[in-house]
């Protein structure tokens, strides 16, 4: 199974200022695709920090993700990053130009429009079919960028180049108990089942405490008989449960 | 100035089932207290990552805060990890059992329950009015819950255990313009204006593009008198904007 990493380029997330959404994006993406992701990073919009990101998760994972810090301002830093992070150069991609000037019109291409034409020397683009400044690929680096509807908009194409995995298989349980009230059963399921991995999620919701069960891994059948032994043990405690279709 | 990182345990983050709540959360909080947030790690629930993880920041930033895990499931290991991570051993603190047992009942203090009373031995206890089950500091360490509604009810006994620093004074103006319009002005201010950060976001709301920009710094003066230079810009291009109220 291939593993991934997500380096985020955010002062405007680590500064709480705005939530990110560009996680679950990629992370609904990569789960369908089969690919496993394993690490996120966020952080700031400073040169040794993004090299040092893309350095340390390029070398762990199959693959990395970068969002942010590829459009045309002087705070979008990204692209001159993960050059230094290769030892690369960075270039003026002709297409790129061509699809910028389709865009905008050849009189509106500005200098700082221009900018965003500029990739690591030897990426390949990445399409984008909102407002044309493409992403790239560089080895197993992908540079997007970090608007999400723009990142959305571009993830198919991103996802197609990756090779399809075995998908991973997931079924949750609702049950309106504490975790402190299932543990020692649970345990005992996940000993019995060393195949699956079962997660143990509380909640909140109207003022009733409930926890969510979530079962995964490679094997249909082995989920489906986690959760099984999950719902016969919620029945002998006599327990309001729900299963929910597959997550 | 203090610096702070954050380490997010979290398979169902990194699943996508869940979209992560606390890291804006925990930016906020530290924000306001003067502390400058620079890194945040999402890892899985693997023992090897969240020591190492533990170890990367610890040594890096001023503080670390992780999220998640310290419940009482089998899939709860931050604690053993923490413990790993610092070469100790993991203990039952005595004053938390008492709180575990004044909030479930002598009778209903179950193994399962206990387990949150295990901390890192030499830690101190973070105190959860919503729970009772406590998080705990070791060092520059801060162990809390995954759950939003609970990590929030713990913050201020959190945040109030810093120093406060100078807060980041912060303005935005959001203008109707794209990036690539003002790209070129914006670069000369920040370069007239080094002692802040200007922020450049894109965004589109309602069909329209716009931009935010935010400009951050120690010094409020410095502050206003970059947003002076930045709406002068914007009138003279005759642009749409507003001055919004600090963030």
């Amino acid at each position: 199974m291939k593993t991934a990493a997500i380096l985020i380029i955010g002062n405007e997330i680590l500064s709480g200022r705005t939530r990110d959404a560009n996680l679950q994006l990629l992370a609904k993406a990569l789960a369908a695709r089969g690919v496993r992701l394993l690490e996120t990073r966020v952080v700031a919009d400073r040169f040794e920090a993004i090299v040092a990101g893309v350095n340390a998760l390029r070398a762990s994972y199959d693959y990395v993700f970068t969002t942010g810090g590829i459009g045309p301002t002087h705070d979008d830093i990204t692209t001159e990053c993960v050059a230094a992070a290769f030892g690369r150069r960075v270039a003026e991609d002709p297409e790129a130009v061509r699809r910028l000037i389709e865009y905008y019109g050849a009189n509106a291409v500005n200098e700082a429009r221009l900018r965003m034409a500029r990739v690591v020397a030897g990426a390949s683009l990445i399409d984008n079919p909102v407002s044309a400044a493409p992403g790239f690929r560089i080895e197993n680096v992908f540079v997007l960028p970090g608007v999400p509807r723009i990142l959305e908009a571009m993830l198919d194409d991103v996802i197609s180049a990756l090779p399809q995995g075995a998908p991973i298989a997931s079924m949750s349980v609702t049950v309106w108990l504490r975790e402190s009230e299932i543990a020692t059963g649970l345990s005992n399921i996940q000993d019995a089942h060393p195949t699956v991995d079962i997660g143990s999620y509380p909640f909140a919701r109207e003022e009733r405490l409930g926890t969510s069960l979530v079962v995964r891994g490679t094997a249909p059948e082995a989920v489906a008989d986690a959760v099984n032994a999950i719902t016969d043990m919620l029945r002998a405690a006599e327990a309001e449960f729900t299963l929910d279709t597959p997550v």
